[in-house]
């Protein structure tokens, strides 16, 4: 796979769809100052919903055969060698709140496997992009992730402290306390920071395939290792335990503990 | 206090020593995409110190009578009818792994209380101006905080669930159970958000004045309520515990929360 050549014309069209996205999505972010939070979250389903069918017609226009898998609208063309995965909106949180570090993530997978994506910030116009065989790069800059090798010199990041199976909190805790730094809230945003070599290491648990798949190519074109908690490396059915480290010496340290029986 | 009038001169100061403070901080963000972290968060202490640095001597030099309160250089001019408070970068975490969330802090207070502020992030453009008795601006434009009156509707935001001291984690996790959504890792953006309407909610403890004296004017004139957990308006030599709420009613509800005696 590592020498598969991916085809420009697809790169271009990955890119396209994050514009499409993020021309709908723009005008909702911080739309109305006295908006009342609904508890279904509407104004973020409606962005999300709108993207999504956006970037799912343009699919079907311009690659009918290919394969469909996104956050809202489920799954089609099930069984087509490539799929393309969605998530319009990741960072539900972040975006309601004004953060402009929620992400559009849209990859292509050949099979169970992703091989090119994006993870796309349309307010502030961070675009990462990952290919296979392909150094990542960030606005058309190449990038790559730290060297960091030692927990104690590891800047860790993680959605939520809270996000955790109950028996994995203390796990983390005890990894946390190991590193340098904690910071949370990040979503897949943090990700793409770590493929920037400005975070070293991630532990979640809990992530949907539309939430991890385009996090794969661009982490690895950037050196960055990203396995699940057993050391497999992330596909389309994948569970959702993720590390993601900056070098594959940090992952296996950060793995150790993760599997440690606590006393 | 509300109807003394803040001379434009003494605004546009505070906007420029944004813009010197900036001009020096940018440089430093996510400058090194392999720069190991130290312990003692060396490329931060550097930008912080040299921003500070900056901002004081152009304080001395356009208003030699002013006192000066700031995290690097602690205080000068100690019984000065006005100082200014200064925190050149607040959020170091989300400096030191390249989120531009991080802003710069400056304050001017008469005697105690803080009745000017700005808050800027230089890596985004974002600038929020408080003026005692005017609408609070960001990037010119004026804002105002939410109306939520109810904490099933409110967007709850705290730096970190693990700042608090021991006994007062539960009370925020009580807290937290009962709003909307709780976010992580906002530092002073977070109040800023708050003031632009996008967060309702916000529950800190252990500020520092310069943490702090920049959030008064801009909530206030953005219609939030802000008081420390007695219900009391912050000044400059108040504890650093806090409470943000886009209204009233939603403080006094927090406040209630908080200080319930837990079984």
């Amino acid at each position: 796979m590592q020498n598969m050549k991916i085809d420009k014309e697809w790169i271009d069209f990955a890119c396209h769809l994050a514009d499409v996205a993020g021309g709908i999505i723009r005008p909702y972010f911080r739309r109305d100052y006295t908006v009342k939070l609904k508890q279904d979250l509407s104004p973020v389903t409606q962005a999300d919903e709108e993207a999504e069918s956006a970037m799912r017609a343009e699919i079907r226009r311009c690659f009918p055969g290919h394969g469909i898998l996104g956050e809202e609208g489920g799954r089609e063309g099930d069984g087509a060698e490539w799929t393309w995965v969605l998530d319009p909106i990741d960072g539900t949180k972040s975006f309601i709140t004004g953060k402009p570090l929620f992400t559009t993530l849209i990859a292509l997978c050949r099979g169970d496997a992703p091989v090119l994506s994006v993870i796309d910030q349309p307010i502030i116009s961070e675009r990462w992009l990952g290919v296979t065989g392909q150094q990542t790069t960030l606005n058309d800059k190449q990038i790559r992730a730290s060297s960091c090798e030692i927990l104690a010199d590891a800047r860790l990041s993680t959605t939520s402290p809270f996000l955790f199976r109950e028996e994995d909190k203390p796990r983390f805790l005890a990894l946390s306390k190991q590193c340098a730094v904690t910071t949370y809230g990040g979503d897949a945003y943090a990700y793409a920071l770590l493929a920037a070599g400005q975070v070293d290491l991630i532990v979640e648990s809990g992530l949907k395939p539309y939430d991890m798949m385009a996090l794969v190519p661009v982490l690895q074109g950037a050196g960055a290792s990203l396995v699940d908690w057993s050391g497999r490396p992330l596909t389309i059915i994948s569970g959702g335990d993720v590390i993601a480290a900056a070098t594959g010496t940090l992952a296996t340290q950060a793995r150790n503990i993760l599997s440690l029986a606590l006393s």
